[in-house]
């Protein structure tokens, strides 16, 4: 697909349908995510990619809008080092956003459907993936063919004006 | 360009060639900007495009890893507002990091390159954008076609290795 298609083909799955999602399609989305750029090319992520029926219902319970994540196909859960520093934090959530930015279009592209969830009880996400000590599952997403209508480009993204949040040379 | 080689075509530009960036294409990458996801829809976002040359070297001087501004074609600063709030502050740099990923594939598929800039000075930068209270310059990056080399599929990323970024089901 054009990029620019799959730029404005992105947009938040209602709907999960069923069926499983190819193993080289993500595998693709995994990789976008690896070459995503980073503050001193650091890395600070790691992806856990969730197929486990199982799995995913738990996954479902570390935020109250992750529940759709019970049935999605697959997950991909972003681990990161958790930091106290605001700026570094700042830094590590900037790079997440860029990654996972990265992966949701590579998945558009592949005609992939993708939806968000934040995590609140870091803890339980912790116990359900085994995490070590000092990382988090930071965020995670939900992966799957569109149940509720095709993805194709979105002609009239519910967004602020163009004029409203583009400033030409200062405010 | 196919997404899959603008995804991987996107690299760090090292030099700026002279010479302006059609109008059209800039539109293009603000509104890829535009059109990111973020966390219930808020859109905690302004970009802020400059061009002008001695406006682009006052930007060079916001952090000591900046100073590529000053030459570059153009730069779209990222405004946002702060908080003091960690958790709400992870949340406003994840979606900032969404939309300028989704800027910098938008670019690399029109053949511009972009480079990243942090913000050290948020005081300079205001005065220097005319912000209002309660908005920072959060980052920033450059864009220009490129000056070193042509820009094409990045066949070996400077990246840690696939099976050591990618899980399967737990840690």
């Amino acid at each position: 697909m054009e990029t620019w298609d799959a730029i404005r083909t992105r947009r938040k799955l209602d709907e999960y349908a069923p069926g499983q999602i190819e193993e080289e399609k993500l595998t693709r989305i995994l990789e976008a995510g690896r070459r995503a750029p980073s503050s001193r090319n650091q890395q600070r992520w790691h992806f856990v990619l969730v197929r486990d029926r199982d799995q995913l219902r738990r996954l479902s319970r570390v935020w109250r809008g992750a529940a759709h994540i019970a049935d999605a196909p697959a997950a991909i859960g972003v681990v990161a080092p958790h930091s106290d520093d605001p700026r570094e934090s700042a830094s590590i959530n900037f790079d997440l956003g860029q990654a996972v930015m990265s992966m949701m279009i590579a998945a558009a592209d592949l005609g992939i459907g993708t939806r968000h969830a934040a995590v609140e009880d870091y803890d339980l996400a912790a116990e359900i993936l085994d995490l070590p000590e000092g990382l988090r599952l930071t965020w995670m997403f939900g992966l799957g063919f569109p149940g509720d209508r095709p993805l194709s480009p979105v002609q009239n993204p519910d967004r602020r004006d163009f004029d409203d949040v583009v400033h030409e040379e200062r405010w």
